[in-house]
């Protein structure tokens, strides 16, 4: 197997090297949080073979720090502080997270629309200093890059990628209800077994959970359309200077790298043009520093439990913090726990709280038995890569689904953070670590993961240099977006022929009572005569 | 390069004998003809690789001989003369190929119904040789197959895997109106932008076009499961037991390996377990015999054109063969003509006759200007792979929808064998070889065909295998099969909603009526009164 694996870098080395006539360069608008950080692993593998990379940075970013990145960086500078943009995420988290699950149906639409307009107000901030900023522009016009990377939830990408007449490839997980990939992308969605995103919802539906799925598209794409998209609409006509829409430029993207894969999702229809590339950050696990180390070989049989909430929620309450602490004391396991907020009273001796952790490291560590994990989807994939069985306290965003689809698969159990109690943890937690089913399964998610054609991040930029290479790829763009969508549907070839039924059936109508009152009743009339 | 070619060789020797323990058995329910001349390039891979092959074989066949299989045989002793068969076929061949095309709708239709019956009654007669031999169904089942490698044109291979449970996995191009992807594997056809198979249309229709294509699904949907499956759902019941239907059993399909790619194929939606692996067959071109390369050589630079009507079409009529060679004798190219008819009488001195070609090898020359060709998916991926341009003369089968993509990507001329003249073929070719965008669309599919992330029969390779390994795919299988045919549109869901609606209107308007009644009325009354 050694020398299989040295054919195998000599071999990628090599590649490399033919290859290296083919570098270009690469233009970048990314988005914050778990999105860069996946993007920032193909950025790198890009840069690895020699591509030079830009990346245009918003100051001030919450998780982007301009002044970290390790390629070409364009600044866009914002009329906003720091902590102004802490604070309304904080909102729009607390909101998600806590207040939304506990409202009306109706409510819920109001709030989704109100934090709708808050987050396109954000992102038109930053699209306004790049497109606003003539200097930049023909600056970036001037350097001439073959390929743009973006973001769909981070509108403007498209927009820049469209001024500079580039062709641009999309990385992302999902729009809410997938409304930018139904509705731009012309990606066939049947509501009957493909479950919105941001619904919870499995591939397995009852009458009712199809009603609420088919009504949740609905919604979707009146609110979408009405509230938030419309003003894009204006903005991207004005700029460009001609009548178009927002989703017009972004079904140009020549690729859309969907951030999973059919490990973990539920099978779906998808277009050539869509690349399922989930878990691409994922490596084998390092060796632990040796404090770490030390701390996971106490644990002795029993193993260790890693828990972590994730990169935006920083600190629980009191209250919560205390509970999930004591649910934590209860197991015979040691855990590790993500957390930097107040160290709550009831902490067991068998819990250590730390700023940071080797997530992957310690996912990968023969003695992990457990993940709690709020469900995002890079911490997600290296559970899978590690068969590592999971407790999902999902909270917003892609969470809810992500724990629903490895629920389904029988290798989580997930627990919901506002109701939960301390003895609802620990049944979640002793039922994942002891029953062997949930690491059975887990297992299996592992297998077909890491048994695959081609490596996610291979894949990924393989298709990223195929459009350098090719100026886009055209050949993988459906026909749809060439229709209109009542054209799709087919509406006007049912309409006109029901029209001709109709008018068949009105025409025979109209003869039978003629030749009748022609002839029979003229009969009967002479009859009587 | 050559250090990386020799990198690649080592490389794949090494993963073979890395990958021998997981060496399996494989069953193979085969179709004749072109389908045989795909398939057994995968099962040669396939058992290079380690991998015991048997094939299940119906003496007599046509092209299939089964003392010249290179694997494991089982003859399927058929009561019928290699006479009758090729009668049969050649009736079947001269009413798709002249008959059908110049008759009315209605008559078109009530030929499909019998030519399809014609082609259930070959297939039964297979079915049952294997179905009713109980000998032979024990050694199979004896003999612990891991996959069964079947067509869904040859009805019975899922029948037979079924009976020894084990998973299948099929390979084909498509059905007629692509009736068996989208009825019994759940694939999403919008009829709007995705021409029916057989229909000669292409992804871009006008209006009539798309209600054309519109009929052409339903009048498929109908006929098939009117007039052929229904016998079948009795058959497969009857011998599995319980009640079932073939297309709920083909719905088991593992994966679906499609002869075709996104190089010529129009995109479209498809499955996670459909893989388009069109071309796998194709190879580099290797020198030309001797006396051949000097023929080819003769042609200087005018170059030469190679020219066959595929395994199925032996000879044409005096009155076509006469044509054709008087065309051919008109242009300045050498032509090499695979052809075992008489002799036409205007054959020029350009052009030379032979009983078999080696057609990948001659395509690829540098020499070869153009590829006149019947269209089949074989022989048109050699063109595509060597990116050559084409005169299609299609006469059934796949054939017009082939030379339809290629002449929509602009790499072909079409022309009709029915009502060709020999100036319009001349003015074909003369097009074809003279107009440099016929060359260069044709270099631009190569281009694609050849730049894929990993190719086709590698993919191919690696999906049998993976199958065989997990004893499956079922994570890429959609839960629509789960489904009925109203649940999969969401019927039930718009009755639903359209009846709460119609009832709110109706107590609405009760409601007002009444009120009305109540005190509008009692209240003019009053007044009058």
């Amino acid at each position: 197997m050694k020398a299989v694996k040295g054919f195998c870098v000599l071999f990628t080395l090599l590649l490399c090297f033919v290859d290296s006539g083919r570098t270009g360069k690469i233009l970048v608008w990314p988005m914050d949080f778990s999105h860069w950080i996946n993007l920032k692993v193909i950025l790198e593998e890009l840069q690895l073979r020699g591509h030079e990379i830009t990346v245009l940075v918003p100051s001030p970013s919450l998780l982007l720090d301009h002044t970290k990145i390790p390629f070409n960086v364009e600044v866009l500078q914002l009329q906003v502080t720091k902590e102004t943009l802490m604070e309304e995420l904080n909102t729009v988290l607390y909101m998600s997270s806590f207040e939304l699950p506990t409202l009306s149906w109706w409510k819920v639409l109001g709030k989704m629309v109100e934090m709708g307009k808050q987050f396109s107000k954000n992102l038109r901030r930053v699209c306004d200093s790049a497109i606003t900023n003539k200097e930049l522009l023909d600056r970036l016009k001037a350097a001439k890059f073959d390929i743009c990377l973006a973001d769909p939830l981070a509108f403007c990408g498209e927009l820049v990628a469209e001024l500079l007449n580039i062709p641009f490839v999309y990385s992302f997980r999902f729009s809410i209800g997938n409304i930018i990939e139904r509705s731009c992308a012309g990606l066939p969605t049947p509501s009957s077994y493909v479950p919105g995103s941001t619904s919870g919802l499995t591939d397995n539906m009852s009458f009712v959970q199809r009603l609420k799925n088919w009504l949740l598209y609905l919604m979707n794409d009146m609110m979408f359309s009405h509230f938030m998209l419309s003003e894009w609409d204006e903005y991207y006509s004005k700029v460009l200077g001609r009548r178009t829409t927002i989703c017009e430029i972004m079904g140009k993207a020549e690729m859309w790298l969907i951030r999973s894969y059919w490990d973990f999702e539920f099978p779906r229809p998808f277009l050539p043009n869509f690349e399922y590339v989930g878990g691409l950050h994922c490596k084998p696990a390092k060796p632990l520093p040796e404090e770490l180390e030390e701390f996971v070989q106490s644990s002795g049989n029993d193993g260790v439990v890693v828990f972590t909430l994730g990169s935006m929620i920083q600190n629980l309450t009191e209250e919560r913090s205390n509970l999930i602490a004591s649910a934590l004391a209860q197991i015979p396991q040691k855990v590790l726990w993500r957390y930097t907020g107040k160290k709550p009273a009831t902490l067991g001796p068998n819990t250590r709280l730390f700023e940071w952790i080797p997530q992957n490291d310690l996912l990968g560590h023969p003695k992990t038995r457990a993940f709690i994990t709020h469900g995002g989807t890079n911490g997600l994939y290296e559970a899978i890569y590690h068969g590592v069985p999971m407790v999902g306290i999902p909270l917003f965003g892609d969470q809810p689904d992500n724990i629903a689809r490895v629920k389904a698969k029988g290798a989580a159990v997930d627990v919901d953070l506002r109701i939960m109690t301390t003895s609802s943890l620990l049944k979640a937690l002793k039922d994942v670590i002891n029953n062997p089913s949930y690491k059975e399964n887990a297992m299996k998610l592992s297998r077909i993961h890491h048994d695959q054609p081609l490596k996610p991040l291979d894949r990924a930029v393989f298709w990223i240099e195929f459009v350098m290479r090719h100026k886009g790829a055209r050949h993988l763009r459906v026909a749809a977006h060439d229709l209109t969508w009542f054209q799709y549907y087919s509406l006007d070839v049912v309409v006109f022929l029901l029209t001709c039924v109709a008018t068949i059936i009105f025409l025979a109508k109209k003869c039978c009572l003629f030749f009748y009152r022609r002839f029979c009743k003229t009969g009967n009339k002479r009859k009587r005569e």
